[in-house]
Protein backbone atom coordinates (compact mmCIF):
# COMPACT_ATOMS: atom_id res chain seq x y z
CA UNK A 1 0.00 0.00 0.00
CA UNK A 2 2.27 2.88 0.66
CA UNK A 3 4.67 2.30 -2.82
CA UNK A 4 1.03 2.34 -4.51
CA UNK A 5 0.38 6.25 -1.93
CA UNK A 6 4.03 6.81 -3.66
CA UNK A 7 2.75 6.56 -7.19
CA UNK A 8 -0.67 8.18 -6.12
CA UNK A 9 1.02 11.17 -4.64
CA UNK A 10 3.38 11.90 -7.64
CA UNK A 11 0.10 11.30 -9.88
CA UNK A 12 -1.69 14.27 -7.62
CA UNK A 13 1.28 16.69 -7.74
CA UNK A 14 1.04 16.73 -11.53
CA UNK A 15 -2.54 16.56 -11.49
CA UNK A 16 -3.29 21.15 -10.39
CA UNK A 17 -0.13 22.71 -12.13
CA UNK A 18 0.73 26.05 -10.22
CA UNK A 19 -0.54 29.03 -12.58
CA UNK A 20 -2.14 32.19 -12.25
CA UNK A 21 -4.20 32.57 -10.07
CA UNK A 22 -1.78 31.31 -8.34
CA UNK A 23 -3.63 31.10 -4.72
CA UNK A 24 -6.62 29.12 -5.78
CA UNK A 25 -4.62 26.16 -6.85
CA UNK A 26 -2.10 26.89 -3.82
CA UNK A 27 -5.33 26.20 -1.55
CA UNK A 28 -6.14 22.87 -3.56
CA UNK A 29 -2.91 21.58 -3.45
CA UNK A 30 -2.50 22.20 0.19
CA UNK A 31 -5.61 20.52 0.98
CA UNK A 32 -5.36 17.02 -2.13
CA UNK A 33 -1.12 17.20 -0.88
CA UNK A 34 -1.52 16.94 2.26
CA UNK A 35 -1.04 13.48 3.06
CA UNK A 36 -4.04 11.45 3.35
CA UNK A 37 -3.82 7.46 3.12
CA UNK A 38 -5.19 7.56 -0.18
CA UNK A 39 -7.84 4.35 0.24
CA UNK A 40 -10.09 5.35 -2.83
CA UNK A 41 -7.07 5.37 -5.24
CA UNK A 42 -5.97 2.82 -4.08
CA UNK A 43 -9.32 0.83 -4.25
CA UNK A 44 -9.61 2.28 -7.53
CA UNK A 45 -6.36 0.77 -9.37
CA UNK A 46 -6.76 -2.77 -7.25
CA UNK A 47 -10.26 -3.33 -8.64
CA UNK A 48 -8.89 -2.46 -12.16
CA UNK A 49 -6.21 -4.79 -12.14
CA UNK A 50 -7.91 -7.55 -10.33
CA UNK A 51 -10.42 -7.31 -13.87
CA UNK A 52 -7.29 -7.71 -15.90
CA UNK A 53 -6.84 -4.33 -15.69
CA UNK A 54 -3.73 -1.84 -15.61
CA UNK A 55 -2.71 1.00 -13.07
CA UNK A 56 -2.10 3.67 -16.10
CA UNK A 57 -6.16 2.50 -17.41
CA UNK A 58 -6.94 3.93 -13.96
CA UNK A 59 -4.61 6.46 -12.21
CA UNK A 60 -6.74 9.24 -13.82
CA UNK A 61 -9.68 8.02 -12.16
CA UNK A 62 -7.73 7.54 -8.63
CA UNK A 63 -6.81 10.62 -8.87
CA UNK A 64 -10.04 12.49 -9.33
CA UNK A 65 -11.44 10.43 -6.74
CA UNK A 66 -8.74 11.89 -4.87
CA UNK A 67 -9.83 15.41 -5.75
CA UNK A 68 -13.51 14.90 -4.46
CA UNK A 69 -12.78 13.49 -1.07
CA UNK A 70 -10.16 16.58 -0.75
CA UNK A 71 -13.16 18.48 -1.88
CA UNK A 72 -16.12 17.12 0.72
CA UNK A 73 -13.06 17.69 3.39
CA UNK A 74 -12.86 21.19 2.71
CA UNK A 75 -16.33 22.09 2.61
CA UNK A 76 -17.53 19.49 5.49
CA UNK A 77 -14.90 21.66 7.23
CA UNK A 78 -16.19 25.24 6.83
CA UNK A 79 -17.57 27.32 9.48
CA UNK A 80 -21.03 27.14 7.78
CA UNK A 81 -21.18 23.09 8.12
CA UNK A 82 -18.63 21.48 10.76
CA UNK A 83 -16.56 24.31 11.77
CA UNK A 84 -13.52 22.55 11.95
CA UNK A 85 -9.74 23.74 12.04
CA UNK A 86 -8.06 20.58 12.32
CA UNK A 87 -7.58 18.54 9.19
CA UNK A 88 -4.96 15.62 8.58
CA UNK A 89 -2.93 17.43 11.50
CA UNK A 90 -2.72 20.65 9.78
CA UNK A 91 -4.84 23.87 9.89
CA UNK A 92 -7.97 23.31 7.25
CA UNK A 93 -8.20 25.07 4.06
CA UNK A 94 -10.15 27.58 5.06
CA UNK A 95 -8.18 28.72 7.99
CA UNK A 96 -5.24 29.29 5.75
CA UNK A 97 -6.38 30.88 2.83
CA UNK A 98 -10.27 32.29 3.89
CA UNK A 99 -13.43 31.08 3.51
CA UNK A 100 -14.07 32.24 0.37
CA UNK A 101 -10.99 30.52 -1.34
CA UNK A 102 -12.02 27.61 0.49
CA UNK A 103 -15.20 27.17 -1.28
CA UNK A 104 -13.84 28.08 -4.39
CA UNK A 105 -10.82 25.05 -4.10
CA UNK A 106 -13.39 22.79 -3.48
CA UNK A 107 -15.29 23.99 -6.68
CA UNK A 108 -12.37 24.11 -8.87
CA UNK A 109 -11.17 20.56 -7.25
CA UNK A 110 -14.68 18.97 -7.95
CA UNK A 111 -14.99 19.98 -11.66
CA UNK A 112 -11.42 19.12 -12.34
CA UNK A 113 -12.25 15.85 -10.98
CA UNK A 114 -14.72 14.83 -13.89
CA UNK A 115 -12.57 17.15 -16.44
CA UNK A 116 -9.58 14.83 -15.70
CA UNK A 117 -11.08 11.38 -16.48
CA UNK A 118 -12.87 12.56 -19.89
CA UNK A 119 -9.07 14.09 -20.36
CA UNK A 120 -6.29 11.98 -19.25
CA UNK A 121 -7.40 8.49 -19.63
CA UNK A 122 -5.67 6.38 -22.03
CA UNK A 123 -6.16 2.90 -23.30
CA UNK A 124 -9.88 2.43 -22.42
CA UNK A 125 -13.18 2.38 -24.84
CA UNK A 126 -14.72 5.84 -24.78
CA UNK A 127 -18.03 4.17 -23.60
CA UNK A 128 -16.96 2.77 -20.23
CA UNK A 129 -14.99 6.17 -19.78
CA UNK A 130 -18.43 7.87 -20.12
CA UNK A 131 -19.79 4.93 -17.94
CA UNK A 132 -17.50 5.64 -14.66
CA UNK A 133 -17.95 9.41 -15.40
CA UNK A 134 -21.74 8.49 -14.73
CA UNK A 135 -20.81 6.13 -11.89
CA UNK A 136 -18.49 9.07 -9.97
CA UNK A 137 -20.87 11.48 -10.33
CA UNK A 138 -23.52 9.44 -8.80
CA UNK A 139 -21.60 8.83 -5.79
CA UNK A 140 -21.00 12.94 -5.21
CA UNK A 141 -24.32 14.60 -6.05
CA UNK A 142 -27.33 14.64 -4.11
CA UNK A 143 -27.88 11.26 -4.38
CA UNK A 144 -24.80 10.37 -2.71
CA UNK A 145 -22.21 12.62 -1.05
CA UNK A 146 -24.12 15.72 -0.73
CA UNK A 147 -27.51 13.42 0.42
CA UNK A 148 -25.08 12.53 3.24
CA UNK A 149 -23.99 15.42 4.74
CA UNK A 150 -27.73 16.97 4.43
CA UNK A 151 -29.13 14.20 6.01
CA UNK A 152 -26.05 14.52 8.65
CA UNK A 153 -26.43 17.95 9.01
CA UNK A 154 -29.70 17.96 9.65
CA UNK A 155 -29.43 14.87 11.86
CA UNK A 156 -26.71 16.52 14.26
CA UNK A 157 -27.77 17.37 17.95
CA UNK A 158 -30.75 14.83 17.72
CA UNK A 159 -28.64 12.87 19.58
CA UNK A 160 -30.54 9.55 20.21
CA UNK A 161 -33.41 10.46 18.45
CA UNK A 162 -31.84 9.91 15.30
CA UNK A 163 -32.35 5.81 14.54
CA UNK A 164 -29.64 2.92 13.18
CA UNK A 165 -31.64 3.40 9.70
CA UNK A 166 -30.86 7.33 9.60
CA UNK A 167 -27.41 6.91 10.76
CA UNK A 168 -27.07 3.64 8.12
CA UNK A 169 -28.28 6.28 5.16
CA UNK A 170 -25.38 9.28 6.29
CA UNK A 171 -22.30 6.61 6.17
CA UNK A 172 -23.77 4.94 2.99
CA UNK A 173 -23.96 8.08 1.24
CA UNK A 174 -21.38 10.08 3.11
CA UNK A 175 -18.67 7.22 2.60
CA UNK A 176 -19.58 4.30 1.37
CA UNK A 177 -20.45 5.75 -2.16
CA UNK A 178 -17.51 6.92 -3.07
CA UNK A 179 -15.45 3.71 -2.10
CA UNK A 180 -18.48 2.06 -4.14
CA UNK A 181 -17.44 4.32 -7.29
CA UNK A 182 -13.95 3.82 -6.58
CA UNK A 183 -14.09 0.15 -6.92
CA UNK A 184 -16.74 -0.20 -9.63
CA UNK A 185 -15.03 2.24 -11.69
CA UNK A 186 -11.95 0.62 -11.37
CA UNK A 187 -13.17 -2.20 -12.52
CA UNK A 188 -15.16 -0.54 -15.45
CA UNK A 189 -12.22 0.70 -16.70
CA UNK A 190 -10.48 -2.36 -16.76
CA UNK A 191 -12.71 -4.29 -18.44
CA UNK A 192 -14.83 -5.96 -16.13
CA UNK A 193 -17.82 -8.13 -17.09
CA UNK A 194 -21.13 -7.17 -15.32
CA UNK A 195 -21.09 -10.27 -12.99
CA UNK A 196 -17.50 -8.98 -11.82
CA UNK A 197 -18.80 -5.43 -11.68
CA UNK A 198 -21.85 -6.65 -9.07
CA UNK A 199 -20.02 -8.88 -7.34
CA UNK A 200 -17.03 -5.93 -6.43
CA UNK A 201 -19.96 -3.64 -5.55
CA UNK A 202 -21.29 -5.84 -2.58
CA UNK A 203 -17.34 -6.37 -1.60
CA UNK A 204 -17.20 -2.12 -1.80
CA UNK A 205 -20.32 -1.50 -0.10
CA UNK A 206 -19.45 -3.95 2.72
CA UNK A 207 -15.96 -1.74 3.01
CA UNK A 208 -17.62 1.33 2.52
CA UNK A 209 -20.10 0.80 5.87
CA UNK A 210 -17.03 -0.76 8.03
CA UNK A 211 -14.56 2.25 7.11
CA UNK A 212 -17.58 4.91 8.37
CA UNK A 213 -18.00 2.19 11.87
CA UNK A 214 -14.57 2.49 12.49
CA UNK A 215 -14.48 5.75 11.64
CA UNK A 216 -17.04 6.38 14.85
CA UNK A 217 -15.38 3.91 16.75
CA UNK A 218 -11.97 5.80 16.37
CA UNK A 219 -13.42 8.96 17.51
CA UNK A 220 -14.35 7.98 20.98
CA UNK A 221 -10.94 5.21 21.16
CA UNK A 222 -8.12 7.42 19.45
CA UNK A 223 -6.61 11.19 20.30
CA UNK A 224 -6.71 14.41 18.59
CA UNK A 225 -3.09 13.69 17.37
CA UNK A 226 -3.86 9.99 16.42
CA UNK A 227 -6.66 11.32 13.96
CA UNK A 228 -4.80 14.23 13.10
CA UNK A 229 -8.45 16.13 13.28
CA UNK A 230 -10.07 16.70 16.73
CA UNK A 231 -11.00 13.50 18.18
CA UNK A 232 -14.01 13.26 20.58
CA UNK A 233 -16.32 15.42 18.23
CA UNK A 234 -18.82 13.31 17.79
CA UNK A 235 -19.27 12.85 21.27
CA UNK A 236 -19.15 16.56 21.92
CA UNK A 237 -21.63 17.41 19.32
CA UNK A 238 -23.95 14.86 20.67
CA UNK A 239 -24.26 13.07 16.89
CA UNK A 240 -25.55 10.01 16.02
CA UNK A 241 -22.73 6.98 15.94
CA UNK A 242 -22.51 3.63 15.61
CA UNK A 243 -20.75 3.18 19.35
CA UNK A 244 -23.22 6.02 20.67
CA UNK A 245 -26.62 3.37 19.38
CA UNK A 246 -24.98 0.12 20.12
CA UNK A 247 -21.89 0.46 22.06
CA UNK A 248 -18.29 0.01 21.48
CA UNK A 249 -18.42 -4.00 21.68
CA UNK A 250 -21.47 -4.49 18.96
CA UNK A 251 -19.57 -1.63 16.75
CA UNK A 252 -16.63 -3.66 16.67
CA UNK A 253 -18.38 -6.55 16.02
CA UNK A 254 -20.69 -5.54 13.20
CA UNK A 255 -17.45 -3.36 11.80
CA UNK A 256 -15.56 -7.25 11.99
CA UNK A 257 -18.71 -9.05 10.52
CA UNK A 258 -18.76 -6.49 7.15
CA UNK A 259 -15.34 -6.84 6.22
CA UNK A 260 -15.66 -10.41 6.15
CA UNK A 261 -18.23 -10.13 3.90
CA UNK A 262 -16.51 -8.02 1.75
CA UNK A 263 -13.59 -10.31 1.33
CA UNK A 264 -16.26 -13.80 0.34
CA UNK A 265 -16.63 -11.50 -2.50
CA UNK A 266 -13.13 -12.29 -3.63
CA UNK A 267 -13.11 -16.09 -3.41
CA UNK A 268 -13.12 -16.70 -6.63
CA UNK A 269 -10.39 -14.71 -8.11
CA UNK A 270 -6.65 -15.34 -8.50
CA UNK A 271 -5.27 -14.73 -4.94
CA UNK A 272 -2.44 -12.72 -6.46
CA UNK A 273 -4.25 -10.61 -8.15
CA UNK A 274 -7.27 -10.33 -5.71
CA UNK A 275 -4.32 -9.54 -2.57
CA UNK A 276 -4.40 -5.71 -2.61
CA UNK A 277 -8.56 -5.75 -2.06
CA UNK A 278 -8.21 -8.32 0.68
CA UNK A 279 -5.06 -6.13 2.13
CA UNK A 280 -7.46 -3.06 1.70
CA UNK A 281 -10.64 -5.27 3.74
CA UNK A 282 -7.57 -5.65 6.23
CA UNK A 283 -6.46 -2.22 6.92
CA UNK A 284 -9.46 -0.64 6.77
CA UNK A 285 -11.15 -2.55 9.82
CA UNK A 286 -7.60 -2.46 11.70
CA UNK A 287 -6.68 0.74 11.17
CA UNK A 288 -5.43 3.24 13.86
CA UNK A 289 -6.50 6.89 12.23
CA UNK B 1 -35.62 32.77 -28.05
CA UNK B 2 -38.88 32.51 -26.30
CA UNK B 3 -40.27 28.50 -27.94
CA UNK B 4 -36.32 27.74 -26.84
CA UNK B 5 -36.64 28.63 -23.38
CA UNK B 6 -39.59 26.88 -22.67
CA UNK B 7 -38.45 23.86 -23.86
CA UNK B 8 -35.27 24.01 -21.98
CA UNK B 9 -37.40 24.69 -18.93
CA UNK B 10 -38.75 21.54 -19.69
CA UNK B 11 -35.91 19.69 -19.89
CA UNK B 12 -34.71 21.37 -16.86
CA UNK B 13 -37.44 20.78 -14.29
CA UNK B 14 -36.83 17.07 -15.17
CA UNK B 15 -33.55 17.03 -14.87
CA UNK B 16 -33.28 17.26 -10.80
CA UNK B 17 -36.11 14.76 -9.50
CA UNK B 18 -37.54 15.90 -6.21
CA UNK B 19 -36.69 13.00 -3.77
CA UNK B 20 -35.01 11.99 -0.25
CA UNK B 21 -33.41 14.10 1.27
CA UNK B 22 -35.98 16.49 -0.24
CA UNK B 23 -34.73 20.25 1.08
CA UNK B 24 -31.28 19.80 -0.88
CA UNK B 25 -33.24 19.25 -4.39
CA UNK B 26 -35.88 21.84 -3.42
CA UNK B 27 -32.94 24.19 -2.96
CA UNK B 28 -30.97 22.77 -6.42
CA UNK B 29 -34.57 23.92 -7.83
CA UNK B 30 -34.90 27.01 -6.31
CA UNK B 31 -32.31 28.59 -7.72
CA UNK B 32 -32.03 26.39 -11.15
CA UNK B 33 -35.78 27.10 -12.13
CA UNK B 34 -35.69 30.90 -11.56
CA UNK B 35 -36.29 32.36 -14.70
CA UNK B 36 -33.14 32.46 -16.13
CA UNK B 37 -33.02 33.81 -19.71
CA UNK B 38 -31.20 30.71 -20.33
CA UNK B 39 -28.56 32.58 -22.90
CA UNK B 40 -26.04 29.40 -22.23
CA UNK B 41 -28.63 26.72 -23.47
CA UNK B 42 -30.25 28.75 -25.92
CA UNK B 43 -25.94 29.06 -27.83
CA UNK B 44 -25.57 25.47 -26.81
CA UNK B 45 -28.70 24.43 -28.64
CA UNK B 46 -28.21 26.81 -31.66
CA UNK B 47 -24.54 26.02 -32.14
CA UNK B 48 -25.28 22.52 -32.43
CA UNK B 49 -27.82 22.97 -34.98
CA UNK B 50 -26.02 25.29 -36.94
CA UNK B 51 -23.42 22.25 -38.22
CA UNK B 52 -26.01 20.04 -38.64
CA UNK B 53 -26.97 18.54 -35.55
CA UNK B 54 -30.68 18.29 -33.78
CA UNK B 55 -31.99 20.04 -30.29
CA UNK B 56 -32.03 16.37 -28.94
CA UNK B 57 -28.76 15.79 -29.31
CA UNK B 58 -27.28 19.02 -27.31
CA UNK B 59 -30.10 19.20 -24.63
CA UNK B 60 -28.63 17.15 -21.60
CA UNK B 61 -25.39 19.79 -22.00
CA UNK B 62 -27.75 22.48 -22.53
CA UNK B 63 -29.29 21.71 -19.14
CA UNK B 64 -25.65 20.90 -17.81
CA UNK B 65 -24.22 24.21 -19.01
CA UNK B 66 -27.09 26.19 -16.94
CA UNK B 67 -26.67 24.26 -14.05
CA UNK B 68 -23.33 25.43 -13.76
CA UNK B 69 -24.18 28.57 -14.49
CA UNK B 70 -26.67 28.26 -11.32
CA UNK B 71 -24.05 26.69 -9.32
CA UNK B 72 -21.77 29.70 -9.76
CA UNK B 73 -24.41 32.08 -8.82
CA UNK B 74 -25.62 30.49 -5.80
CA UNK B 75 -21.81 30.43 -4.68
CA UNK B 76 -21.11 33.40 -5.77
CA UNK B 77 -23.94 35.34 -3.50
CA UNK B 78 -22.51 33.50 -0.58
CA UNK B 79 -22.04 35.80 2.18
CA UNK B 80 -18.11 35.08 2.58
CA UNK B 81 -18.38 35.71 -1.42
CA UNK B 82 -20.43 39.00 -2.88
CA UNK B 83 -22.88 38.52 0.08
CA UNK B 84 -25.93 39.09 -2.22
CA UNK B 85 -29.70 39.08 -1.00
CA UNK B 86 -31.46 39.19 -4.19
CA UNK B 87 -30.90 37.18 -7.36
CA UNK B 88 -33.49 37.01 -10.39
CA UNK B 89 -35.86 39.24 -8.13
CA UNK B 90 -36.12 36.65 -5.75
CA UNK B 91 -33.95 35.92 -2.11
CA UNK B 92 -30.34 34.27 -2.98
CA UNK B 93 -30.10 30.54 -2.30
CA UNK B 94 -28.69 31.20 0.99
CA UNK B 95 -31.22 33.43 2.18
CA UNK B 96 -34.07 30.96 2.00
CA UNK B 97 -32.32 27.61 2.65
CA UNK B 98 -29.67 28.64 4.79
CA UNK B 99 -25.60 28.93 3.79
CA UNK B 100 -24.86 25.65 4.42
CA UNK B 101 -27.12 23.95 2.13
CA UNK B 102 -27.07 26.52 -0.31
CA UNK B 103 -22.91 25.47 -0.65
CA UNK B 104 -24.36 21.61 -0.84
CA UNK B 105 -26.95 22.62 -3.35
CA UNK B 106 -24.02 24.47 -5.55
CA UNK B 107 -21.72 21.36 -5.29
CA UNK B 108 -24.68 18.72 -6.25
CA UNK B 109 -25.37 21.06 -9.03
CA UNK B 110 -21.83 20.97 -10.59
CA UNK B 111 -21.66 17.29 -9.98
CA UNK B 112 -24.81 16.81 -11.66
CA UNK B 113 -24.12 18.70 -14.90
CA UNK B 114 -21.09 16.60 -15.83
CA UNK B 115 -22.85 13.25 -14.56
CA UNK B 116 -25.99 14.33 -17.12
CA UNK B 117 -23.49 14.81 -19.90
CA UNK B 118 -22.35 11.86 -19.67
CA UNK B 119 -25.51 9.81 -18.21
CA UNK B 120 -28.53 11.45 -21.17
CA UNK B 121 -26.61 12.50 -24.19
CA UNK B 122 -28.19 10.20 -26.83
CA UNK B 123 -27.42 9.71 -30.53
CA UNK B 124 -23.78 11.25 -30.38
CA UNK B 125 -20.18 9.78 -30.54
CA UNK B 126 -18.69 8.36 -27.06
CA UNK B 127 -15.57 10.46 -27.91
CA UNK B 128 -17.20 13.53 -28.90
CA UNK B 129 -19.15 13.58 -25.76
CA UNK B 130 -15.66 13.10 -23.83
CA UNK B 131 -15.01 16.46 -25.40
CA UNK B 132 -17.30 17.93 -24.35
CA UNK B 133 -17.14 16.97 -20.30
CA UNK B 134 -13.38 18.20 -21.05
CA UNK B 135 -14.45 21.58 -22.61
CA UNK B 136 -17.29 22.45 -20.13
CA UNK B 137 -14.59 21.38 -17.06
CA UNK B 138 -12.38 24.22 -18.57
CA UNK B 139 -14.60 26.79 -18.20
CA UNK B 140 -15.80 25.82 -14.36
CA UNK B 141 -12.33 25.03 -12.74
CA UNK B 142 -9.30 26.77 -11.81
CA UNK B 143 -8.87 27.87 -15.73
CA UNK B 144 -12.40 29.05 -15.68
CA UNK B 145 -15.05 30.73 -13.39
CA UNK B 146 -13.36 30.17 -10.28
CA UNK B 147 -9.92 31.31 -11.98
CA UNK B 148 -12.72 34.46 -13.05
CA UNK B 149 -13.83 34.91 -9.06
CA UNK B 150 -10.74 34.53 -7.51
CA UNK B 151 -9.55 37.60 -9.23
CA UNK B 152 -12.69 39.54 -8.62
CA UNK B 153 -12.30 39.15 -5.36
CA UNK B 154 -9.01 39.57 -4.70
CA UNK B 155 -9.54 43.03 -7.10
CA UNK B 156 -12.82 44.43 -5.27
CA UNK B 157 -12.10 47.48 -3.24
CA UNK B 158 -8.89 47.92 -5.41
CA UNK B 159 -10.87 50.76 -7.66
CA UNK B 160 -8.81 52.50 -10.21
CA UNK B 161 -5.59 50.61 -9.35
CA UNK B 162 -7.20 47.55 -11.81
CA UNK B 163 -6.24 47.86 -15.34
CA UNK B 164 -8.43 46.85 -18.25
CA UNK B 165 -5.79 44.11 -18.71
CA UNK B 166 -7.05 42.21 -15.32
CA UNK B 167 -10.85 43.25 -16.05
CA UNK B 168 -10.84 41.60 -18.89
CA UNK B 169 -9.22 38.36 -17.50
CA UNK B 170 -11.82 38.83 -14.91
CA UNK B 171 -14.54 38.76 -17.64
CA UNK B 172 -12.87 36.54 -19.58
CA UNK B 173 -12.93 33.90 -17.12
CA UNK B 174 -16.08 34.51 -15.10
CA UNK B 175 -18.39 35.00 -17.54
CA UNK B 176 -17.03 34.65 -21.63
CA UNK B 177 -15.44 30.99 -20.69
CA UNK B 178 -18.81 29.18 -19.69
CA UNK B 179 -20.41 31.04 -23.12
CA UNK B 180 -17.87 29.77 -25.26
CA UNK B 181 -18.42 26.24 -23.70
CA UNK B 182 -21.72 26.69 -24.38
CA UNK B 183 -21.31 27.52 -27.87
CA UNK B 184 -18.24 25.15 -28.60
CA UNK B 185 -19.94 22.42 -26.79
CA UNK B 186 -23.11 22.77 -28.90
CA UNK B 187 -20.82 22.44 -31.97
CA UNK B 188 -18.94 19.70 -31.18
CA UNK B 189 -22.47 17.69 -30.26
CA UNK B 190 -23.76 18.51 -33.68
CA UNK B 191 -20.71 16.95 -35.62
CA UNK B 192 -18.42 20.04 -36.50
CA UNK B 193 -15.02 19.70 -37.87
CA UNK B 194 -12.07 21.58 -36.72
CA UNK B 195 -12.76 24.93 -39.06
CA UNK B 196 -16.22 24.89 -37.39
CA UNK B 197 -15.11 24.60 -34.23
CA UNK B 198 -12.67 27.33 -34.61
CA UNK B 199 -15.06 29.79 -35.99
CA UNK B 200 -17.52 29.20 -33.53
CA UNK B 201 -15.49 29.64 -30.75
CA UNK B 202 -14.45 33.21 -32.15
CA UNK B 203 -17.89 33.86 -32.24
CA UNK B 204 -18.38 33.11 -28.58
CA UNK B 205 -15.37 35.08 -27.31
CA UNK B 206 -16.48 38.09 -28.67
CA UNK B 207 -20.13 37.96 -27.08
CA UNK B 208 -19.13 36.62 -23.90
CA UNK B 209 -16.56 39.58 -23.65
CA UNK B 210 -19.49 41.98 -24.82
CA UNK B 211 -22.01 39.93 -22.30
CA UNK B 212 -19.66 41.10 -19.38
CA UNK B 213 -19.52 44.93 -20.77
CA UNK B 214 -23.22 45.18 -20.79
CA UNK B 215 -23.24 43.56 -17.66
CA UNK B 216 -21.68 46.36 -16.47
CA UNK B 217 -23.54 49.46 -18.12
CA UNK B 218 -26.95 47.85 -16.99
CA UNK B 219 -25.41 47.73 -13.31
CA UNK B 220 -24.94 51.97 -14.04
CA UNK B 221 -28.13 52.39 -16.00
CA UNK B 222 -30.92 49.95 -15.50
CA UNK B 223 -32.76 50.01 -11.80
CA UNK B 224 -33.00 46.73 -8.80
CA UNK B 225 -36.44 46.08 -10.17
CA UNK B 226 -35.38 45.71 -14.07
CA UNK B 227 -32.00 43.55 -12.93
CA UNK B 228 -33.79 41.11 -10.04
CA UNK B 229 -30.85 41.69 -8.29
CA UNK B 230 -29.14 45.02 -6.58
CA UNK B 231 -28.47 47.80 -9.19
CA UNK B 232 -25.57 50.11 -8.48
CA UNK B 233 -23.55 47.14 -6.58
CA UNK B 234 -20.69 47.56 -8.63
CA UNK B 235 -20.16 51.38 -8.15
CA UNK B 236 -21.01 50.99 -4.25
CA UNK B 237 -18.29 48.46 -3.57
CA UNK B 238 -15.67 50.58 -6.23
CA UNK B 239 -15.12 48.35 -8.25
CA UNK B 240 -13.59 47.81 -11.50
CA UNK B 241 -16.31 47.81 -14.24
CA UNK B 242 -15.74 49.29 -18.23
CA UNK B 243 -17.88 52.08 -17.49
CA UNK B 244 -15.29 52.83 -14.59
CA UNK B 245 -12.22 52.50 -16.70
CA UNK B 246 -13.45 53.91 -20.06
CA UNK B 247 -16.62 55.76 -19.63
CA UNK B 248 -20.35 54.84 -20.53
CA UNK B 249 -20.18 55.98 -23.68
CA UNK B 250 -16.68 54.04 -25.10
CA UNK B 251 -18.00 51.09 -22.97
CA UNK B 252 -21.07 51.03 -25.52
CA UNK B 253 -19.12 51.61 -28.41
CA UNK B 254 -16.64 48.61 -27.20
CA UNK B 255 -20.02 46.50 -26.92
CA UNK B 256 -21.38 46.95 -30.62
CA UNK B 257 -17.72 46.33 -31.63
CA UNK B 258 -17.76 42.71 -30.43
CA UNK B 259 -21.35 42.64 -31.32
CA UNK B 260 -20.45 42.73 -34.73
CA UNK B 261 -17.10 40.79 -34.70
CA UNK B 262 -18.75 37.71 -33.62
CA UNK B 263 -21.78 38.01 -36.48
CA UNK B 264 -18.40 38.93 -39.04
CA UNK B 265 -17.88 34.72 -38.21
CA UNK B 266 -21.45 33.49 -38.89
CA UNK B 267 -20.62 34.94 -42.62
CA UNK B 268 -20.12 31.48 -44.67
CA UNK B 269 -23.33 29.44 -42.97
CA UNK B 270 -26.89 28.99 -44.18
CA UNK B 271 -28.53 31.77 -43.17
CA UNK B 272 -31.73 30.09 -41.61
CA UNK B 273 -29.78 27.92 -39.75
CA UNK B 274 -27.08 30.84 -38.39
CA UNK B 275 -30.44 33.13 -37.89
CA UNK B 276 -30.44 32.13 -33.87
CA UNK B 277 -26.91 32.90 -33.47
CA UNK B 278 -27.29 36.21 -34.89
CA UNK B 279 -30.47 36.67 -32.75
CA UNK B 280 -28.55 35.40 -29.67
CA UNK B 281 -25.55 38.24 -30.34
CA UNK B 282 -27.97 41.41 -31.09
CA UNK B 283 -30.26 40.09 -28.00
CA UNK B 284 -26.77 40.46 -25.89
CA UNK B 285 -26.22 43.79 -27.52
CA UNK B 286 -30.08 45.45 -26.68
CA UNK B 287 -31.15 43.32 -23.29
CA UNK B 288 -32.01 45.32 -20.76
CA UNK B 289 -31.85 42.85 -17.37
Amino acid sequence: MKDRAVLIDAALDKSVPLQYPEVINEAMRYSLLAGGKRVRPALCLAACELVGGTIEQAMPTACSLEMIHTMSLIHDDLPSMDNDDFRRGKPTCHKVYGEEIAILAGDALLSLSFEYIARETRGVDAQRVLQVVVEVGKAVGSEGLVAGQVVDIKSEGAGATVGIDTLQYIHEHKTAALLEAAVVSGAILGGANEMDVDRLRKYSRSIGLAFQVVDDILDITATTEELGKTAGKDLASAKTTYPALVGLERSREIADELIEEAKSMLTGYDKMKAAPLFALAEYIRSRKN
